[in-house]
């Protein structure tokens, strides 16, 4: 069961749940292992009907292993309460630290029919089907996704907008910039 | 020459100028054609000593084809202050209106030895020789190239890092979410 405050958003909506250009974990799981990683090098590809994402994944990750073994990963957007948690995610690798997430205190949701480790107390989560490019893997690390699922929590993001200024500060997203150091996603201005 | 205030970034410093995932014009000129349009969905790829960047570009823009014809682009960051320009540049294509830049006042200055008109009144400038990739190009509309030059507003990004704070806010690059509507980079946040 999904958690309180986490509804729906349509696909064709979902895009704007990430043009702002937030820093993402990435969760992946292959059988039993589980896995996250935070990503400030991920961005919207397409919107519309074909919703697609781009999402750059070192070799050196865990998370790349279980993404090519699954072939499915999800995007979800950390807010600012949990800036430190995406600094250690981002910095801390499965392979030296086979427990990360229960080290990290990192639990997970599941939404029925879609077999993706969702992260708690994210904002939004997009859960998408690799669309395997051999050549961008390797060369580039490159990743491309189909979304075939979004949610967002309904206090920040309903009726296709987000609306931080109704909410709490703390689930502001954020957008990293190097050594731990965040901007949170500011006021909002016209064009 | 270029303007006051336009100062060189480091290569190896030049994905910190994106990191943050702000909305970029993507500007290209070839022969005495020159474009510039909005783009919400572009990306770091890469960083140190081969940086790169994404960008999406659709096929009815009239700068994707100077991109193809020349082999090179320039990413820059537009501020708070040219967020009506930034919208005006992503909705109006110069194949309906030939003067666009003209028509919403956009000047350009050149860097020596780049062929590349980059935009008067952003806060940095990432010229890229594009790395030809046709079958991200034609099924996905993703360009990738590589950063060959950067610089930056000394106000805001100075000695390898952001100093939005210590700047007018006017100054502050944005995120388009949707019809004209950006998100200002906000405060600091330290993970």
């Amino acid at each position: 069961m999904s958690p309180l405050h986490v509804t729906p958003v349509p696909l064709e909506k979902c895009s704007l749940l990430m043009n702002h250009g937030p820093t993402v974990l990435v969760s992946a799981q292959h059988g039993s292992a589980k896995n996250a990683m935070a990503a400030a090098w991920a961005c919207v590809l397409d919107f519309g009907t074909t919703p697609k994402v781009t999402v750059v994944l070192d070799k050196s990750t865990f998370t790349r292993g279980l993404v090519e073994a699954s072939g499915y990963f999800a995007l979800q957007l950390p807010t600012k309460q949990m800036a430190t948690l995406t600094y250690a995610l981002g910095s801390e690798s499965a392979k030296d630290v086979p427990n990360k997430l229960e080290k990290q205190g990192v639990t997970t949701f599941a939404v029925h029919g879609i077999e993706l480790p969702l992260i708690d107390g994210c904002v939004a989560w997009l859960a998408c089907k690799l669309l395997p490019e051999p050549n961008n893997q390797e060369t580039y690390d490159l990743f491309i996704g189909a979304v075939i699922g979004a949610w967002a929590d309904d206090r920040v993001f309903r009726d296709g907008r987000w609306r931080f200024e109704e909410a709490p500060d703390a689930l502001r997203t954020i957008h990293h910039v190097a050594g731990g150091n965040f901007f949170v996603t500011g006021e909002v201005v016209q064009g």
